[in-house]
């Protein structure tokens, strides 16, 4: 198996859980915010699928230009953005070959060191399982009591 | 730098947070729940911090025995136990060879397929990563607004 393969098969082991609990977020529980502080359903769950998105796009292009632009979006169902952002991420982790794993980004200005390819995807996927936890409360917050395990694998 | 340091590094880079997040866990909340079927702050602290020991008990003794027992411990104070918990499982991971990385796991009873010591710990750290980004939102509902990044590295 490829390490893009291995990789898009880690993704979507957390991706797929990502995509179940978005789908439980009705449009009017959109601005739902746990705290005063923090971002509501919308804003997390679009976070998510664009950041993942863009780690992946900077991954590819070796460039981390994408990482500071902001994604403009007429579509406004969360369910179709999902659908929609993680095949176009998909898609871009499985062009990666062997050897874009390794390659260094230089991420000095953004985060302070130089990445790995594979270091800088970890992280990506870091980011999306720490909002997936805070998803989790937000869905159980909203009356949800049947919900997956963290992780779904095969 | 061996693995085990890099994973130690890796490992620490999530847990400090952790124990900050904790740190902020006054007594009198310890039976907070965001949600009548959620975990306390105490229960998910205390599973957090007991499963990555167990599961750095499991990396290093090959047997997946101890994922079926159950901690017992007398401490109560959130805050010691994760200092504790914490200083356990940083000994047991740096104890580990670069070859301990590559072993084979037999985990098919327990989690349907083998695993090498290298994924069953990125599992352990995905596992502290979901419930830590469920952490930052329980520490946010009882009225904290300054929280650290969810990564503290160097």
């Amino acid at each position: 198996m490829s390490r893009a393969q291995q990789f898009v098969q880690y993704f979507l082991s957390h991706r797929h859980v990502t995509v179940e609990l978005i789908q439980k977020i009705e449009p009017e529980r959109y601005d739902y915010k746990p705290a005063p502080t923090s971002m509501s359903a919308k804003e997390l769950a679009t976070h998510m699928l664009f950041t993942f998105y863009q780690f992946a796009q900077t991954a590819k292009e070796g460039n981390p230009r994408v990482l500071t632009e902001k994604i403009e979006e007429n579509e406004t169902d969360l369910r179709k953005l999902a659908e929609v952002y993680t095949e176009k991420t998909k898609n871009l982790l499985e062009s990666l070959t062997d050897e874009d794993f390794e390659r260094t980004l230089d991420l000095t200005k953004i985060f302070g060191a130089p990445f790995s390819v594979a270091q800088f995807l970890q992280t990506a996927m870091d980011h999306e399982i720490h909002h997936k936890g805070q998803l989790f409360v937000y869905v159980r917050e909203m009356g949800h009591e049947t919900l997956p395990f963290f992780i779904k694998r095969g």
